[in-house]
């Protein structure tokens, strides 16, 4: 969750996690100290105390996607350039998919402010959009009934899949925080060889992190490229 | 919604149903009076206050249940005898095939009061069980967060069906009001013919409930068999 600031939707939050089976609830950035803590949060999350005890709190969006490997921004937004859009039970579908077949895998699905939601550059740090179609004419779901639904559907699509799917020879994706250090070693390299005029950067850059996160770069292929990277600064 | 007894759930419940594009919110034996009134269901129901003006308070759930014509019990209780069992999801196909392909169809999910849900004589009275395959460990979702589970799955499964998919000529499904009386009838003509003893009915009604409620009876089938009781009942 992105810039949160009601305790309330925290501590429902906690309670849609862990009803679906869940652990892991990350705030990133909130609007206001100690949402954990708040006994709003505490009365909603009900029997989903434990859930709120242990969660991260980080102070950027970036550093909470660092450890994960595919990560999908729930939005209503729509945009002319970014990642790919599914819905929510094709990012389901796709989320078990990438837990049973990478290696060391981990994905999240990213909530933005109450009201607001998620800007543009919060998006683009994620490999997909999802949106939940809802009624066109009133499609106002508050955060923590998003979550509910994003949870139902990534429990029911991670049942689905049976043992027998599990590949032996896992992939192993890169974490985002891999990817990041790429794209900037890349916009280094990049203006290094002035394609990039950092004073007229236009769409370059947004394009290329578009691009690396849609592929979902596996660790041996970022490795590769962080060596085009050093290469290229070289000369 | 039967025997509901927080406005802030009906509040919320009519979000949920108006975010997934319905509109019929039904309130059968509620415990409070004026609950769709109340200060707090306005306050949950953010946009939605339309759909708590319209909605239906009935006295009972037979009442509430009269003009339907397939009805879901949505319960985690587990019963030896009682209507099939189907999760959320299986339901919502059910109930978008049955809307497309029979005429006049009705369809509900029927939710029980808050903390102890549905009972059995309640569940006897609906077609199928269906329940929310949540974290077996901690699976208290509330009422509302139940209901737009429910609402999503059949928003989601109804867009999946195609025009082309409805039938040219549909079925005429009973409502339930006329399969009630129809049982009222049989068990009658039952006792008439000394095949039930009223001093010891045992779990004969019930059986037959399930039958008729299981099989979705037609009006021409119910037409029938009100034929046939009436002609016991004459010998």
């Amino acid at each position: 969750m992105v810039g949160t600031s009601h305790p309330g939707n925290v501590g429902s939050a906690a309670r849609a996690i862990k009803t679906m089976g869940f652990a892991e609830l990350v705030l990133a950035a909130p609007q206001k100290e100690n949402l954990t803590t708040h006994p709003e949060a505490i009365a909603l999350a009900s029997g989903a105390v434990d859930i709120l005890e242990k969660a991260i709190i980080t102070e950027s969006l970036e550093q909470a996607l660092a450890p994960i490997t595919l990560s999908f921004a729930l939005t209503a937004r729509e945009r002319d350039m970014g990642p790919p859009v599914v819905d929510i039970r094709q990012a389901a579908h796709e989320a078990s998919h990438h837990l049973c077949l990478g290696h060391d895998t981990r994905t999240a699905i990213i909530l933005g402010p109450e009201r607001i939601g998620l800007d543009n550059n919060q998006i683009s740090l994620c490999h997909r959009i999802c949106h939940i179609p809802a009624n066109p004419a009133y499609s106002s779901l508050n955060v923590a009934q998003a979550l509910q639904l994003a949870a139902w559907e990534l429990r029911y699509a991670y049942q689905l899949i049976q043992p027998a799917q599990i590949q032996e020879t896992p992939t192993h994706y890169a974490p985002q925080e891999k990817v990041e250090a790429l794209i900037q070693h890349w916009e280094q390299a990049l203006i290094h060889i002035d394609f990039l005029n950092p004073a007229h950067p236009k769409k370059l850059m947004p394009r290329m992190r578009h691009w690396f996160n849609r592929s979902q770069l596996t660790q041996e292929e970022t490795d590769m490229m962080r060596g085009v990277c050093t290469q290229i600064l070289k000369k």
